[in-house]
């Protein structure tokens, strides 16, 4: 049974286990600091396929077969599969999925989306609305480029604040608490905050803000400190948007996360080597070194508890057009080794 | 807790109560055969605002406020917000939203958000993970017309086969089991269906096999038959969607549906009068029809038993100029009167 605590924290009793967990990426992704983590590295980043949103089809179901496969499950014992992306009604995700008949949740939460469908696929497995859940999510360089900014034929400069939307997919099965498999221990969901940032290029500084209101929640609510945690992974704020987030929970609340604190846009890339700009981004960013770097080292021990706190920015092109600014979202997640 | 029942049905055995309830619809939806059921009809679809999405924002806000508040419930009350629309990147539910400061689940289930929206509340209030929480989903005729097809302005003909997209939203307070309130007793999440159909200006077509699997789904699983309820709603499946479903229904698994089969989308509009084609269809469509209609019939006791299934295409524009065929879902939701 679930059970709340504090304002905004929900506590998995059961404590839910990730029994099987990939990642699957394209060839840039391939040549950073992770590459010997991933399940799989395609060297082609449109998969074979015809379009580069058929080939974020694909990365995103290689990600769930594998992970599904790693727990020793099939799609049809899966009880629910949660998932999301950022192309325009989610097609990465229902394309992708569709071939494997699972009962389907679909979500939306821009680059918060790992965070979101692992915390509630841990939620309805806690409860027993669920036996077995799959959470996945996926993003392209190439798909995201042409709906968000510009066709890359155009050969557009980035800014430097700017962060590269990975290739990448991730997937977690949860089930039942298994021995030896890392546990889901709390979920906190977070509000949508919107400080008034409109620059799309500074996708950081929109979402850091949100992501201090979901740390600072989370902390509150289960009376813990940053030292109690081996780290504190947030999704993809890159290199602007890490620094804006340790000095708002500095200056504003007194918290200080900055010898926990890591974030999957700086895991992803070697910024120096890679021409990344600020970092990575894109739901597959931190699906994706969730679902391997953090997730061994979790399974292994060497991490003991983690808290992911993937953060999104819930604009598209035509709210940016109409002089709206960017509200985000934070969703954190407490991962804990196997015991 | 909630426990399942034969292959992909959830029985809620909190039986929690659905305590507020608002729709407010546009211009031609407030003078079809419903205009005297909804919260309040907007003679002006702009709303006062600036474009058709902040619009469309405006319509969800207020059907959540007026929900709210119906149920005594302020929105710092709430546990849990569940929301998502037609628009990419769901705006029409972030920023309608965002103003609340409620934690968010965002969710893309095309036009079958209401009940995929109301049945994961009533879930997470079923299993203790929220005390009080709002689903609610939006969809606008012009925001809609001009993402998916064609811009106003161009005066384009529409397809017999073709449905109008409902101005209207719609929203649920789902809290626990309260006398004299309509209840969820089941929820059924819908697997992703796809027969090939890719006309996109014939969604009924798309969406019927989806609305079929998951009807004969929710009836094996609970071992009942069509006769066991008043009424088996789809949410818009129009003309051609609610003769194909019957039919699929009917020859494929022997299931006569007929006689308690309705459809918001015939039931919204006046086919013969309002120039709407096959009928209504878009988020708000089934939103709007049963958080007015069908919940004051509940709450009153005139209807009994109505299993909600709303239906949606998880196509874009960028996959069906690409060639692919429509996938479709559709949720059920099992609503009672009040006991």
């Amino acid at each position: 049974m679930a059970e709340r605590l504090g304002k905004y924290t929900i506590i998995l009793n059961s404590h839910p286990s990730v029994t099987g967990f990939a990642a699957v990426v394209g060839k840039t992704e391939g040549e950073g600091p992770l590459k010997d983590e991933f399940d799989f590295v395609f060297e082609d980043d449109t998969l074979g396929e015809a379009s580069f949103e058929k080939a974020e089809s694909a990365l995103q179901k290689e990600a769930v077969t594998r992970a599904l496969s790693k727990a020793g499950k099939t799609p049809d014992e899966v009880d629910f599969s949660l998932a999301g992306d950022l192309l325009n009604q989610c097609i990465g995700s229902s394309f992708g999925l569709r071939s494997l008949n699972m009962p389907f949740i679909g979500l939306y939460g821009a680059c918060s989306t790992m965070a979101l469908s692992l915390g509630l696929a841990s939620m309805l497995v806690d409860c027993g609305a669920a036996r077995v859940t799959v959470a996945s999510t996926s993003s392209h360089f190439c798909s995201a480029e042409r709906q968000f900014r510009l066709p890359l034929e155009y050969g557009g400069q980035r800014t430097p604040t700017s962060q590269r939307t990975a290739t990448a997919a991730g997937a977690s099965v949860v089930e039942k608490k298994q021995s030896g498999k890392p546990t889901v221990d709390a979920v906190t969901i977070g509000r949508i905050t919107d400080l008034g940032i409109k620059d799309a290029n500074n996708m950081g500084a929109a979402m850091a803000p949100a992501a201090a209101n979901t740390i600072a929640d989370f902390l509150k609510d289960t009376s813990s400190s940053p030292s109690d945690f081996d780290m504190i992974l947030t999704g993809d704020l890159g290199k602007v948007g890490s620094r804006l987030l340790c000095e708002l929970l500095q200056k504003d609340r007194g918290i200080d996360i900055e010898s926990v604190h890591a974030d999957c846009g700086l895991l992803l890339y070697d910024a120096e080597k890679q021409d990344v700009h600020a970092g990575g981004s894109g739901c597959g960013c931190g699906a994706s070194v969730l679902n391997s770097y953090i997730m061994r080292r979790l399974e292994s021990g060497e991490l003991s508890r983690v808290l992911f706190v993937a953060t999104g920015a819930l604009m598209s092109p035509t709210s940016s057009l109409q002089g709206e600014s960017i509200p985000s979202i934070a969703h954190a997640v407490l991962l804990s080794k196997p015991t």
